[in-house]
C-alpha cells in the first residue's frame, strides 16, 4: 500500500478536491482526509490495472509495478485494502462527526464515480474492447466512464464538503467532467508523440495493444483540437464563480500544458 | 456481480446485522441496504479469494468461480465493483439521510472491519502463511482478522444502526467476534472430516496446501471443545438482552449444528 502511494505521481485528483473545495469557501485542512481517500481510490485502480490479467505492465512512473515486487496476490490485496481504507478515512475524518450529511453525501459520490456506473465500469468496458476489438465511437464513454467519472466526483466531493450550493456542486461536477477528458486525451496525445520522440518505434503501448484512444481514431491534429475545446469548457463552467476559482483554472493550464 | 451474489450462501452476515439491530430496537427495513452491503463486501472478498493468485479455487458452492466463467481480469474487476456498490448502497440509503450521523458511523465499522486492519490484513496473513510457512499460533489471528473482524463490523453496525448504546455495541461486537471464531473453527472441523466422509482422500484441501487451521494445529477433539467455548462465549456476552436477541441466540446454535 505505501510502496504504490508513494510511488510518485502528480496527485491531480487530491488536488483538484481541495481546489474545489476552496472555491466554494471550504476549509483546507477539514478536506484533507477526503483529498487523501480520492487518492488511496486512483492508486489502488493502477495497481488492479496493471496486473498481469489487465493491462500487463512491468513498470509505472519508472518504477516497477506492485506486484512485480509483492507478487500478484499481495498486489491485488494492496488494491483492496486501500479501496476499503479510503472509505474509512472519510467515514473517521472530523468533518464526518462535525456535519455527517455533507460526509454521508461525499462518501457516496466517490462510491459512484469510482463504482460500477464509473471508474470500475469503464474499465470494464476498456477490457472488453481490447485488443483489436474496440470502435472509435467506444473512446469517449470509455474516458468517461475510466477517469473522468473519478474526476468529476472529486470536484463535486470538495464542492459539498465546502458547503458549496446545488448549482456549484453541478458546476463543479462539470468542471471535473470536462477537465478529466482533457486529462485524459491529453495523456494519449503525449502516448502517441512519446512513441516518436521517446521510443523511436513510431507506434504507441495502446495502439500496439490494438487499443483506440482519442489520437489512435481520430488523428493527432484532431485529438489537440479537442483538448483545447475540453480545456475552453472546463473554464466555461466555472466562468460564474469568483476568484477564489482561480486555482481551478490553473489546473486546466497546467494539464494542457502538459509534457509527460 | 450478479453471478456471485446470487450464487447461493448463507447469508450469515446480513443476518447477523439485522438480528443484531433488531435486538437493540431498530427497524429491519431501515437496515436492509446495510445488511446487503455487508453481503456485497463478502461476496467480493470471495472473488478475489478464489483468483489464481490467492487460493485458486476453480469451484465454489459447486459453481464455477468467478474467474473461472467470466475470467481473471472481470473477476477482479466484479470484485472491486461490489466493494465499492457496498459503501454506496450505505451511503445512499434512506437511513443516512435521516440519521447521518448513525450512517457514517456504521460505514466506518465496516471500513475498519474489512480493511487492513481487519478482513483483507487477515487474508494477507494468509497468503504469506502458505503453503508450509504458517505456525500453530498464527491460527487464531488469522481468523480473527479474516473471518470474525467482518462479523464483529455486521453485529456492531446493526447495533449503531439500530440505535443501540455504547455498551450494547460493545456487547454486540463482542458477540460477533465469537460468533466469526465459532464459524471458522466449524468451517475448518468441517472440511476435515469432510475430507474423510465425502472426498475420501483422509486429507483436507487446507491441510494438503499445508496450511494450519484450528484442528489441523490442535486435533479435532480439542476443535470441538474449543467450538462449545465460542458457542457459550458469545451467548454470555449477550446474556443482558431481552427476548429480542432470541435470533442472535439462535443463529449460534444453528452454526454449532452446521453439517455443510
Amino acid at each position: 500500500m505505501g510502496y504504490s502511494l508513494m510511488a510518485g505521481g502528480k496527485r491531480v485528483r487530491p488536488v483538484l478536491l481541495l481546489c474545489a473545495g476552496n472555491a466554494v469557501g471550504g476549509n483546507e485542512e477539514e478536506l484533507l482526509p477526503f483529498a487523501c481517500a480520492v487518492e488511496y481510490v486512483h492508486t489502488y485502480s493502477l495497481i488492479h490495472d496493471d496486473l498481469p490479467a489487465m493491462d500487463d505492465d512491468d513498470f509505472r512512473r519508472g518504477k516497477p509495478t506492485s506486484h512485480k515486487v509483492y507478487g500478484e496476490g499481495t498486489a491485488i490485496l494492496a488494491g483492496d485494502a486501500l479501496l476499503t481504507e479510503a472509505f474509512r478515512l472519510m467515514a473517521e475524518a472530523p468533518l464526518s462527526s462535525a456535519n455527517p450529511a455533507r460526509a454521508v453525501r461525499a462518501i457516496a459520490e466517490l462510491a459512484c464515480g469510482a463504482g460500477a456506473e464509473g471508474m470500475v465500469g469503464g474499465q470494464q468496458m476498456d477490457l472488453l474492447a481490447a485488443p483489436g476489438r474496440s470502435a472509435a465511437a467506444d473512446v469517449t464513454e470509455i474516458s468517461l466512464r475510466k477517469t473522468a467519472a473519478l474526476l468529476a466526483s472529486c470536484a463535486r466531493m470538495g464542492g459539498i464538503l465546502g458547503g458549496g450550493t446545488t448549482d456549484q456542486v453541478a458546476s463543479l461536477g462539470a468542471f471535473g467532467t470536462q477537465l478529466g477528458l482533457l486529462f485524459q486525451v491529453t495523456d494519449d496525445i503525449l502516448d502517441e508523440t512519446g512513441s516518436f520522440e521517446e521510443m523511436g518505434k513510431g507506434i504507441s503501448k495502446d495502439r500496439a495493444r490494438g487499443k483506440w484512444t482519442y489520437p489512435v481514431a481520430y488523428g493527432l491534429p484532431a485529438a489537440v483540437a479537442r483538448a483545447e475545446e475540453l480545456g475552453r469548457e472546463a473554464l466555461a463552467a466555472v466562468a460564474s464563480f469568483s476568484g477564489r476559482a482561480e486555482p481551478l483554472r490553473e489546473l486546466v493550464r497546467r494539464i494542457q500544458a502538459r509534457r509527460s
